[in-house]
């Protein structure tokens, strides 16, 4: 079919100003980390869920190939076009409506191109909790985390966007609508495609509503910040903080000294506790504790913990936030870590996990490898220790070239960061997804048996490799 | 090939003691309920997971269907063999050991063979808590748990055996054994084959192996009973537990007056609050609160919550148990009502569930067309109102013959209920899975689109269909 006749099918559709096919579209065809430059046939914006079908039939009689994209806040590129010019971006964002509220199932139903901020908001107008949270919260969408498995700093409590989930409904790879909004928690009857579409990145067909749970707010939240003598020790807290605050422990985040230092230097207007001294310990630990009774328990709690931790010998120093504009603070110095990476200069990232009684022998492991085959490397290493997860990251040795380590020792770091992961069975992709980026990396480290699971269902749903190809799974 | 021959097969892998072909195999024949009796080409027994590969090998090879089987206390005739004589039944019962504890990680690793209430003792040594729990774990296998995603007393808090599963191994329908047992809280790595085999009853492949989330022991645990004048009034308690307890609420079960009516009839020797006097209320909750700081927390929580719910009119009367021996006697109250149903005589059960916001409603309109369609049938309705699960039963009107009210009413019961549990958006197959007994009813329920990839996603990992034929999915 000529080109000009299958956009006049999708106006038919979607409308004329929702099919873009002219004038810049880099806001579509970019990655969030601008790594990859892509060029669309055409971004649709499609307004509903019919809509969406519509437009998938006619990609899919058309042979044209679809990039599903929510906010395109990912951090593995895995919702832009590749350069051919023949893909349809497909953006979900002007399906922004919340369906329906239902406070006594704690849940709600959403259109997929809601923006995550909005959602939190939307249950905390309810005097409820929408517990997902992360760096693009104010960009990102719920079809966006759904579709790669979203993580963020309540995993610790709440789980993944995964484990938020109570429903889907999909646009299938043929066109057709599987709605799965029954807002259940429980419900047996048959495989579970709802876990089957999240994650797998707009790959097996397009997400287009959600059902999500709720959850009761919180009486006080608390926040504290703690100095650490070592890796062990965080862990060590992480057991003590599990034992002494039961679920009331909603963040565990872990900092490595020269992260905080980064921050310190290119951000002088935040206090960072402890961090800055000439003998300063090498970790620190943010710690969240939400209560349901009131702020005055949530303290005592933590102040139990503190001891405990004191005596242990796990803790070094600590401060609890005495309010909560203190306690967004401390929060801020954690958040600004990517942000104080940057202007420090170009660095190399990584989203790994490992079993957290595995990490500190990891880090010791891995940092080691690291200096010893480029010397002079920096690590800066943080995370969300409370789920094993580690942004491992490497910035450019001082005084060194960015542009020219990155292109001559990029290989080389992710290769030594990778194989250490793979020798302590850890994960090389824990909450980004693997997107086009890592496609590479799950061919070399997933276990073959999986791949070949992955590539039979993806022939399965999605025959004729209509979605997203080349994303998670190389094309076959 | 002759049957001799590949019995010798069989017996060469795993020990000849290991394939019984021969005397009383009813155990592994017969299900729980003893609604099927099948016959077995032979009980095959591996002690480990390459003998459980290198025996599906042997099977794929000959063609001969394989029936994976745990513990074989299924309530939908999952785990046993059709009546052909040619099926190999495939016990896991011999791999029984606990792999691995990680205390640091909050997991540990088992055989799929191991019995429920076992890894209950292992985490409970260790000072842990593994808390799935249902009323068969004293013979059920963690593998048959994981293959039925099942449900039990402590979902409202911990989430059904899907949720407390952080890795799977699998021997594939072609004999390859899938690793993925590292244990990690957050791995992006492709498709979620661990969901997908999660609850798929032995279709997709035979799970060997599972690392499983432990959780830290609560300093106390509380147990309460209350009389409740509605279920609408229930659900706004639920409401209330929620808020007032947060991730304390462990158990929220509600019972009707006249389950309960069985138990004091056939049980006389336990006392049951409030539900024997004359004007005895419609329903009952039993509530349980964990708490990681102290009893007397735990009891003021409580107490505090009961207040409230006075105040607000949705409890007419509780009792907190005093001593964790008479908690055991509220749970054991709620626990004996399958029994008394039994003593009552024959029954019809349904496991189904519905948003906790529309049950009432649903429960409204299913008891009135019930007794409207068949006069005198009683209503024996309770189960895990927390999840919005109920075992809503149906037991013979008083004086009728029960095996002919089965005969003539069994379908029509069904029809009235699954047909109400549609119309509410809710599942015919809650907790105790789809087996060979709801076939029929997830063919007539599911969604047809969400059934064809069902369909496609078996024809995919299993082309041969070689596992567990005519179990979940009709064969096509």
């Amino acid at each position: 079919m000529p080109t000009t006749e299958f956009l006049d099918q999708l106006r038919q559709i979607v409308g004329a100003s929702h099919v873009l096919a002219e004038g810049d579209l880099t806001a579509y065809e970019q990655d969030w980390r601008k790594r990859v430059h892509g060029k669309a046939l055409a971004v649709v914006r499609p307004g509903n869920t019919a809509e969406v079908a519509a437009v998938v039939k006619a990609c899919t009689a058309a042979q044209v190939q679809i990039v599903p994209q929510g906010g395109n806040t990912g951090l593995s590129v895995g919702s832009t076009p590749d350069d051919s010019g023949t893909q349809v971006v497909l953006s979900l964002t002007r399906m922004n409506q919340v369906r329906h509220i239902d406070r006594d199932n704690l849940s709600f139903t959403m259109d997929a191109g809601c923006i995550l901020q909005n959602l939190q908001d939307v249950a905390d107008k309810e005097g409820l909790l929408f517990p997902l949270s992360l760096a693009a919260e104010g960009s990102c969408t719920i079809g966006g985390n759904l579709g790669t498995n979203a993580g963020g700093t309540q995993v610790v409590r709440y789980g993944n966007t995964r484990d938020l989930c109570l429903g889907l409904e999909v646009v299938t790879p043929q066109g057709e609508i599987w709605d799965g909004l029954k807002g259940l928690r429980k419900d047996n009857t048959g495989y579970d495609l709802r876990n089957l579409f999240i994650g797998s990145e707009g790959t097996l067909g397009i997400i287009t509503g959600a059902t999500m749970k709720l959850f009761p707010q919180p009486a006080a939240q608390l926040t504290a910040w703690a100095a650490v003598p070592s890796m062990e020790a965080a862990v060590r807290l992480l057991g003590l903080s599990h034992q002494h605050l039961g679920a009331g422990l909603t963040g565990f985040e872990v900092m490595g000294q020269f992260a905080l230092s980064l921050v310190i230097k290119h951000m002088p207007q935040l206090r960072v506790p402890f961090a800055g001294l000439a003998d300063a310990p090498p970790y620190y630990v943010l710690l969240e504790n939400a209560d349901s009774e009131s702020e005055q328990h949530a303290r005592e709690r933590f102040e139990h913990l503190l001891e405990l931790a004191f005596e242990d010998g796990c803790v070094l120093d600590a401060v609890v936030a005495e309010s909560i504009a203190q306690a967004h603070e401390l929060w801020h110095i954690r958040e600004s870590i990517p942000l104080a990476q940057a202007e420090e200069g170009l660095n190399i990232k990584h989203d790994i996990s490992i079993a957290a009684s595995r990490i500190p022998a990891f880090v010791e492991h891995a940092d080691a490898v690291l200096q010893r085959e480029i010397p002079g490397v920096r690590l800066v290493n943080f995370g969300h220790l409370g789920d094993g997860n580690l942004h491992y990251n490497v910035q450019v040795p001082e005084g060194e070239d960015g542009k020219q380590f990155l292109r001559d020792k990029e290989g080389l770091v992710n290769h030594l960061v990778y194989e250490a992961v793979a020798a302590f069975d850890g994960s090389f992709s824990a909450e980004h997804g693997v997107g086009a980026l890592k496609v590479d990396k799950l061919e070399k480290y997933q276990s073959p048996v999986a791949l070949q699971m992955m590539h039979a269902i993806k022939n399965a749903l999605d025959p004729q490799g209509i979605m997203n190809p080349g994303v998670v799974l190389a094309k076959s």
